[in-house]
């Protein structure tokens, strides 16, 4: 472990951030992770079928490395979607660069890209950028903050979130930890449907970096569980990017292995676990934090779906209610109006029976049996939802389906902020 | 044909409104369609799960009647959905008062309701309405406009359409005509999922009277076509209602027959398109009337999508437009963002090619083979979508599927309209 690792950040990561012109603010946009060592690489993108020029390199640089990443390149401020053969050759150019000016093999770069769809990227500003770049990189966390900030584009606020395991030590022994770094950004076009290789959604883009050694295939099987329990279960205004990103990268500088439960490998499915979890608890907090910060949001809703006839009908369920602009709207003006919840799960497609659904606002019984609850308090339920955040929780006694969903209102302010983006 | 009738409203029918006091507002909120003898009819409903407890009884109303309507009977104020058994027995007993005082059988009965969801119906202040109902109907454009007053809810303006059919004569003798006439309301929760006695959307609530006799078998049919061209081709926030209700009556006062083309009855092919025709003309410009009218509505979007897999893929392409928040926003602020275009495209599950979208702004080139167009030219862009009607093209090139679509910005109205609805 690097001695120059802090307390919370991963060993074996270095951090910049810089100003390149891209975006009118004037503000820093141009970000990069650079690894030590070529670290082993798990990856999700959008499963929007447009998706943007990066995202196809870094399917391909995935595929040439054999899943080794030793360099992130992240841009605000223009998505290079869309925006052709010129797009292409403008974020391979940056990655030839950036590769020879870090002495990594092209195929290890990583770029991503997050802002406005359809404007070539000025290749050259960012090129340009380089060489100072890599004379000001480092692992400490005012680095790892530089770079949160520099990869915002509406977000008002900076999101990370971190973790830590400590390992069993004999008596005597210094204590050992693996960490886990995560850091994304996202605020708009949020309703990620990731895959592997092939789909996360809305432009949400997010790094998680730890210094433990595990190796691409089981790094792709803890990603993917972790992201469909948190990324794929948020939405701001299911509007789904064709540049969302997942990276997780291992250092391995911990020393410490962690192998999949059932491989040949001497695996430690205790330590396997508790990464897991550790990975979920970040990965969560991620999401949580994107929803918090959406576009004009005033309040954060979770769904509680259960009694579901499957998961998917749960998620189904969650979706509708998420995407109805009526339901949003209600919310942004603390209305309990709780009907047009029940329109919006007769709309899902869902297998539903109106006459048992069941309705709380938190601990407030709102509908039961399809029909207002008899203990209905209209003015405690617009007390309830008049909060910052609140829950609710959906039961349809169809079966044992169900699923946790982060969303938000639809407010004023996510009109004004979309209404004029690019002009 | 009845001495009566005025130029434009089919023979056989009379209208009337009175206030029973659901409108907090104090205006007229309830209204009736009687026909002089029972009307033939055929029904389009929500396919929303959750539906109201008057749908539940028009449908056991057609079964029970073999498809005839004597007396319509529509509230506003009041959705009368989730409102439970109370709910169904307070349509039920308006449905008996109302085929005592008017004398038609009980199962010819048709009621619809419109307005906040979750509220039991006040059957008691519709009941003392209908003896000063009855005495007041009539068959003069006055009373018709009296109907399309009494059933708006947050609609600004009230929505018609007419059509009339000349049918060839002798020398010497008198012209003699058809009528059609529509009448509809609709603002907010619109995006119409219709289907036979199951499935339209929205709270739309649409009559269509005419003066030709058409057996209901054949009036369904042809209404089934022309709503799959209108009502299921529009949308202003995505949100499909529970009450939605298209309803088509065929007085036969005219006492011309018109049948099916590949009826054994003697039919006259000829008569049957022209009359499918002017359907079309009422329910296409009852359409656009209501999106026109959607709640906050600044733009009205025409969508001509072609050149897509299959007329299923053009649908879900324009719905994905048409439900985007990003691309709602941005045409509330003339912005041509095209990029937010490119991808509610890539994310709406249709077959495509990212390199092979046109897009174009009424005459003006926006994006080709997925790029910026050559002569793209942001300023006319804007300048044309900021009128308040415009029409964007897109060509997948990928078959022969193709749709026409019409939906809505989302402006700040829309929020203000719907973040205090209720309460």
């Amino acid at each position: 472990m690097s001695d120059l690792a802090p307390l919370f950040l991963p060993a074996g990561f270095r951090f910049g951030a810089t100003t390149a012109g891209l975006k009118a603010s004037g503000r820093p946009d141009f970000a990069i992770i650079a690894a030590d060592q070529p670290a082993s690489a798990a990856a999700l993108f959008t499963a929007n079928k447009v998706s943007a020029a990066p995202l196809a390199i870094d399917k391909i640089h995935l595929g040439m490395s054999g899943g080794l990443v030793s360099l992130v390149l992240i841009n605000a401020g223009n998505a290079n979607c869309a925006a052709g053969e010129a797009g292409y050759n403008a974020a391979k150019a940056v990655c030839l660069a950036a590769a020879e000016t870090f002495h990594c093999p092209p195929e290890q770069t990583f770029p991503s890209s997050t802002g406005i769809i359809g404007v070539p990227l000025p290749a050259e500003k960012l090129i340009a950028k380089l060489p100072g770049l890599k004379s000001s990189i480092g692992p400490t966390h005012e680095h790892f903050a530089a770079l949160a900030q520099a990869i915002m584009t509406t977000d008002l606020v900076e999101k990370t979130a971190f973790a830590r395991i400590e390992l069993p030590v004999a008596d005597g022994e210094a204590p050992r930890c693996i960490h886990i770094a995560g850091v994304c950004k996202g605020s708009g076009m949020i309703h990620p449907q990731l895959v592997p290789h092939a789909a996360l959604h809305a432009t949400m883009l997010v790094y998680l970096l730890t210094d433990a050694a595990i190796e691409p295939a089981t790094l792709q099987t803890l990603l993917n569980a972790s992201a469909n329990k948190s990324f794929n279960c948020i939405s701001v205004d299911g509007d789904t990017s064709t540049n969302d990103t997942v990276l997780l990268l291992a250092s391995g500088a911990s020393g410490v292995q962690i192998a999949a439960p059932d491989s040949n490998s001497a695996s430690n499915p205790t330590l396997y676990e508790n990464f897991a979890a550790a990975l979920d608890q970040v990965t969560s907090s991620l999401a949580k934090q994107i929803v918090a910060d959406g576009e004009g949001v005033t309040h954060v809703v979770e769904l509680q779906i259960k009694g579901a006839a499957s998961d998917a009908d749960a998620l189904r369920i969650a979706k509708s209610i998420a995407h109805s602009p009526l339901v949003k709207t209600a919310w942004a003006g603390a209305d309990p109006n709780w009907g047009r919840l029940v329109a919006a799960i007769g709309y899902s497609g869902a297998a539903i029976d109106p006459e048992r659904i069941d309705i709380r606002f938190g601990d407030l019984a709102i509908c039961e049996n399809g029909g207002r609850a008899a203990e209905y308090n209209e003015k405690a339920a617009h007390e309830y939802i008049s909060q910052p955040e609140f829950t609710i929780h959906i039961d349809l006694h169809q079966g044992e389906g169900s699923c946790t969903f982060w969303t938000t209102d639809l407010t004023h302010q996510y009109v004004s902020i979309n209404a004029d983006y690019s002009t």
